[in-house]
């Protein structure tokens, strides 16, 4: 019966440290505490730092009341290996996976900084690697979400984390039964949804990605399926002028964000 | 005295089958045959397939006298795992590595189709995968030649040579003793050299890649040297609207790569 209550505690309260993840780096650190102050629990700074940077984390972090340690770099060096962690560490509740009604929720919210959504789906990605990648470029690019499908595809795990250097702590993933149907709702919401395909007559800056947008990238190899390409509005290829026969899709994905912050300006 | 004499025979004799590579996928095959026929010492098609696009691989291979095999598919399947060969596969000799001087030598010769070289230029990259997937997307983007320096960095061995899913073998690898030194001697032969931080001024799209250029990435973490910086004509930043510390460096070089692909139109 133990099991069985240990495991209802920690449903009904998540937020138990047991399941906290680690996010570290300066940048990481501050941008967690400015944009998501009640997920931090707790912040470690490194002994010898004492440098305004330092201190703007350990005054934000007060402020917030979130308690600050002092450690000794040797111990960090020890939980975190050669990561460029700065001397500065915060552990923090996971974000939790994003439903489809958590998407199309936040869609309604004001966006910030007045950005047009911008949202990735992976149509079938089964590489974690990839996943992991994925979103951290998604991060990067300000992505809103990362719409993966529930059947034979990757989903955040230990090495997706890692791979993804913090940013599953910060761009939720949202995983649906039947991507073909969540990108006919987010269409109706009024994005657009464009996807990658080598054979598209257009380029991908030949296509509008100012407004609200999906991009919809396919499985390395396979490409987007049948009919997750009938269901966008544009397809668009990416440069392919050598020998080799398609990028990685963590590349495309990088390339296709990239295209779309560039014409957002 | 027999190990000599191989060994002998091997260094004198490069082209011999010992050191050949494989490369697979109906693009990738067509594509050396046509630019490098010279390369291919044995084409393999699984038996199965008879249809135009194998065919043109056929009579292609044929026209060079090079010998095509017909194959079980589950031979292929042995030698290739799960690898999207398509039922065709080229033996070929290997890419020999580029010096300094192969570099500036083909910087005087008529660029194909017309473009002006671009090359990419690696300050320091470790990680095999990293330069694996680097080469892979360098490929892509149809560059002339990555740079890489002698010492602490990653070189070409199998690791990258799967990574990079064929494009070891069609984009050349440089490597320099003195990365400034070389990016001065591309200076001088009237390339600009573009270099990324996430601290520059402008971003990539607000920097002229329309002429020839190096674009030269940093380590993960450390980013440029401060002398490599200090030869850079133009600093430029990517996307860092989210979270996370840093791009990771193939998809840093996959964006920076895109958008001088996207000015070339």
């Amino acid at each position: 019966m133990k099991g069985h209550d240990s495991k209802k505690r920690q449903q009904s309260d998540p937020q138990q440290g047991q399941s906290s993840q680690t996010i570290y780096g300066l940048h990481a650190v501050r941008t967690m505490l400015q944009r998501h102050p009640e997920r931090v629990t707790a912040v470690r700074v490194a002994e010898r730092r004492d440098d305004p940077r330092a201190r703007e984390i350990d005054d934000l972090a007060r402020q917030m009341q979130i308690p600050v340690h002092r450690v000794d770099a040797q111990v960090l060096k020890q939980n975190l290996g050669d990561a460029a962690h700065q001397g500065v560490v915060a552990d923090i509740r996971p974000l939790p996976p994003w439903t489809e009604d958590d998407l199309l929720a936040a869609l309604q919210a004001p966006a910030q900084g007045g950005r047009a959504p911008l949202i990735l789906a992976l149509d079938g990605v089964q590489d974690p690697h990839n996943l992991g990648a994925c979103l951290r470029t998604a991060d990067a690019c300000g992505a809103l979400a990362v719409v993966v499908p529930r059947d034979r595809a990757a989903h955040v795990t230990p090495v997706v984390r890692k791979v993804a250097v913090g940013a599953a702590e910060t761009t939720p993933v949202v995983t649906v039964t039947n991507l073909v149907r969540t990108l006919k709702l987010l269409k109706d919401a009024g994005l657009w949804v464009i996807g990658a395909d080598a054979a598209a007559p257009k380029r991908a800056h030949e296509v509008d990605l100012k407004g609200g947008v999906v991009l919809v990238l396919g499985a390395e190899g396979a490409g987007l399926r049948h009919l997750t390409a009938q269901t966008c509005d544009w397809m668009v290829r990416l440069p392919q002028l050598g020998a080799v026969e398609s990028l990685n899709v963590s590349v495309s994905a990088g390339m296709l964000l990239y295209e779309a912050v560039r014409q957002r300006g």
